[in-house]
């Protein structure tokens, strides 16, 4: 029973989200290494296990720590931390640990104070501009490489990108187009390696490409991880439907203000994260959802989450709808970013009752 | 010694902060009872009793049940939840408890369901409209106070503002006339029923308004609770200087990009939040500040927190500074959000090497 805000897990869409993309990573013949920094959970994990995912990603060296009790391929698909040099010299004893390098300070680092075999993939800026090599310094890719091959520590297993960019991308059409300019800097760089490094991969991985793109030459990993829970950011790309968002926080409804056409749900930015999406309604924090058996159904036209303050979420409710609802009762709310709602609430309640932990 | 991101809380400003906000309400003979959404530690509540705070406000139930052990007097500042009815009574069993109601439906709930006395404040909209009872509607006002007269458990003991307005005012000039606007509210309703009530109390408490304000007429207690830390926004509202700023982010330098000017950071918005403020430089989701000896000093002009994604911040860094930082260093980051940061990071530690711990 709903008493205050809960993350509700829908399992049968959560499942079918993680079918949907191992059938296309091996219709197209891709190893499927998950992103975990979504749902950051190791019972959740444990339904890619299910279906024979091995390999993972994640975003932190703490969240590698956590999934390392599970799982014995992780990459950190981040920067390396050379402050955390001991943890990773822990995790590298214990488990198959797959680093990214972007910059010549930290390649040296570890070159000095590794003690364990890691292996190494070069994070490349294919247009997303956060972090990563810029796919024309051959200068610097070159002294990367060479410190990596005068370590027998360092093992360099490919080139990694994320285009992060695709989520300004409003149409499927747009986002197909940014991949393929990541499959182009992507191929040129294999093209360029290859003889030396024959067994180089190349690894790729936001949720809009992996969700939209048909095309993924010269590609041999994917990373998606968002597609897990999907929400209504993924949405307004392009890369689900609503009906694949397979979780929503469930608000108790505490005030109704007719004059304004509005309900106040206890249910804020502790709870929600304060992500927010523009669209025609201006800012939206959440959307409302129809109630249903065990699932939820559709979006209710116009009813969306259009403040939020620490407890407090304020919902715009179209004139004449307001009689439907009632102190007492509750909402049920799609997310705008489901990776930060997950993140505040700490853990998912599935319809079977079931509380999922997480890191 | 910082390896990942850390909350750093600088107990001295703390303190400091503590002090000023306790000697305002005594000069202004006030009773003050500080809202703890802030900070949530029972550790830190501890430095208000020891300056001989006795009661204390908090915005969920969880947060009562929290405090609980240590505090008898808890004001819960949120409309009351009444599916939270079990908890609710447990606390009513326990402790001194005052809960906010803005509703005929949850009063009738309550009178139902209370097995416990509790205090009543009627929760007013003093001008934020997010929720309470309009000032002006006396129907709904006489409608509830008949519920609660009639029933023993229930104690009508004041009413209860929150100027969450004053969050949009930029100088004390404005955040004054805010003020002000509230004192007249709740002197009229003082007025209006003090003879039925002769110890209604009028509690009011928003941080810009107590920072700021230095007339309380009529006021008999002050509920502030971001001045704990302070923070950007409470800094660009008018209510502190940078200087009061009492929690700031490690954030351990992963990347340098000298061709757009910008440092990466393992500090996103899963240590952050999203909270964001908008000046003369655009969107800002933190400031960075000169480190110190055991404290920090100023800001460092030109150099802040430009985007968030899940883990990495982006630091926007004046051209020809970016020699000053280098990898493996780290960078000491005010918050936009005390509130949000401190609930993302779940804990504080402060330059004596205490980790201080929070709901």
């Amino acid at each position: 029973m709903i008493t205050k805000p809960t993350l509700i897990l829908d399992k049968k869409k959560c499942s079918a989200n993680i079918n949907t993309m191992l059938s296309k990573s091996k219709r197209h013949n891709l190893e499927f290494r998950p992103h975990f920094k979504t749902h950051q959970s190791l019972e959740i994990g444990s339904w890619f296990k299910d279906v024979g995912v091995k390999k993972i990603t994640v975003s932190s060296v703490s969240m590698a720590e956590y999934f390392s009790t599970q799982w014995n391929d992780i990459t950190i698909a981040f920067p390396t931390n050379i402050l955390e040099i001991e943890p990773i010299n822990e995790l590298a004893k214990k488990i198959t640990l797959n680093l990214c390098i972007e910059n010549e300070e930290s390649i040296s680092f570890l070159s000095e104070h590794l003690k364990f075999k890691v292996n190494i993939f070069l994070k490349m800026d294919v247009g997303y501009h956060r972090t990563g090599i810029n796919p024309e310094n051959s200068d610097l890719i070159k002294i990367i490489l060479e410190k990596i091959d005068a370590n027998p520590l360092l093992n360099f297993i490919g080139f990694l990108g994320h285009a992060g960019h695709t989520y300004k991308c409003r149409t499927n059409q747009a986002i197909k187009k940014e991949h393929s300019k990541s499959l182009t800097i992507m191929a040129e760089l294999k093209d360029e390696y290859k003889s030396r490094y024959p067994n180089l991969i190349i690894s790729l991985g936001d949720t809009p490409s992996c969700s939209v793109a048909d095309d993924f030459s010269g590609v041999d990993e994917i990373r998606p991880g968002n597609f897990v829970f999907y929400d209504l950011t993924q949405n307004l790309i392009g890369s689900n439907s609503i009906a694949q968002i397979a979780v929503a926080l469930a608000c108790p409804i505490v005030a109704l203000h007719k004059d304004r056409s509005e309900i106040v749900v206890y249910g804020g930015g502790v709870h929600f994260s304060k992500d927010r999406l523009e669209d025609k309604e201006g800012l939206v924090f959440g959307r409302v959802v129809e109630k249903g058996n065990n699932t939820w159904g559709d979006l209710i036209p116009n009813t969306y989450v259009k403040s939020l303050s620490q407890e407090h979420g304020t919902i715009s409710v179209p004139k004449g709808n307001m009689d439907n609802y009632k102190i007492g009762d509750y909402l049920m709310v799609l997310p705008v970013h489901s990776c930060m709602a997950g993140n505040t609430m700490k853990s998912y309640t599935t319809f079977e009752g079931e509380i999922i932990s997480r890191l």
